[in-house]
């Protein structure tokens, strides 16, 4: 059944097909746990056919889908600049989570270092990911020119949002993922409003988002159920 | 002059020699950069010698200068249990951003990943340090059976900590030590605040450790400067 679709395939159908059939294997397993074989087994090809295409054999598909892959997470931050933050920002992760979950042990063995796969190009991918997310929230702050504390601040909760999905998965993905987003939409609040506190430009995007929110969302909610903790903090004003 | 000081040193002590000579190099330098010559040179001693204590070269050395290293680092969070959790936390911070200004470029190379010394091994150690470390806090925070919800925000914050401290390398140190490490400390306090709206626990071990803070101490502080921006969100209560 397949020797049909293999010749119907155009070069550009088949790189791709090789692509995704790489990035489905390599999601679900750490890079050193997948062959070359392994590959073009699931792709119904030979695996001539596949070093024809990728000449630079399992490190170069590795390579291309890690490349698909983050052309997919970079997708996850594209998010329309209207309403209020906190409902960009749970859409935003809704999505993100869901790429966690769907490539759970490429993703950690990705993420936690030391994997044969891992090159200098494999790093600056996964940075590119990193700025491009980065560039997307401060894009949702209003941020024109944002200035190094509001960078740090949104830097640090992306390596937060990182430390977050590895934890997820190491503990057998046990906490709802609602549950998991929602604690990361108020880690992202609280942090805004720290920085906020000592920031004047951090504090003009944080009045500006908090203008657009509304009672009953995110941050409405975090406020009500803060209010007991901050209240024992009064005697410290 | 160092033949002299080479025959006196007993077997433990030109081991922990060629150990400090090869952190030093270690902590300035990209792992590739460093060969085992630099360390016998640096050292005073011949290469045959260097070998003759670190039988797999260079790499082993890497790991036991990285070991020595994670035990100083480990050190940076013993602190006594008394007095404001603020003040222990900016006491630790002070010891670790010393370490990451002492250490630069080889705390960069380890962190940022894809260095050709990274191993199971090496990413072992650095994951015992995070364990330590979090360890440590959870103590200080008085959590005898820390809930997932407590663990995640110690966590997160740690990995908030390595991405701040790499931001600030790669920033070549711009902002002053004391500057970041009291943001840090207000990150902490915000991410405490806004796991303990929705985690009993945490909101137990918040409302203690308020109890100790004092008003000129960094929850005063972050109070006080918070309250405008906090004003501002009154209108979703």
């Amino acid at each position: 059944m397949t020797a049909p679709a293999y010749r119907r395939l155009s070069v550009e159908e088949r790189r791709g097909q090789l692509i995704t059939t790489a990035l489905v294997l390599f999601a679900h397993n750490a890079p050193e746990d997948v062959s070359l074989d392994d590959v073009a087994t699931a792709a119904g090809v030979s695996r001539p056919l596949v070093y024809r295409y990728f000449p630079g054999g399992k490190q170069q598909l590795y390579e291309a889908a890690l490349g698909s892959a983050a052309d997919e997470l970079r997708q996850c931050f594209a998010e329309p600049q209207t309403g209020p933050l906190s409902r960009r920002l749970s859409r935003a992760l809704d999505r993100y989570l869901a790429f966690v979950d769907g490539h759970d042990a490429g993703f950690a063995a990705l993420l936690q270092g030391g994997s044969v796969a891992e090159t200098s190009r494999t790093n600056a991918i996964v940075d590119g990911v990193r700025r491009a997310a980065a560039e997307q929230i401060l894009l949702h702050l209003g941020a024109r020119e944002p200035g190094p504390r509001l960078r740090m601040m949104v830097r640090t909760w992306i390596a937060a949002v990182e430390a977050a999905s590895l934890i997820w998965l190491d503990e057998s993905k046990r906490t709802p993922l609602e549950e998991l987003r929602d604690w990361l939409v108020d880690h992202f609040l609280a942090l805004l409003a720290a920085t906020a506190a000592g920031d004047p430009q951090t504090a003009e995007v944080t009045r500006n988002a908090l203008a657009l929110e509304r009672p009953d969302g995110p941050v409405g909610r975090l406020a009500r159920r803060a209010a007991p903790v901050v209240g024992d903090a009064l005697h410290l004003l």
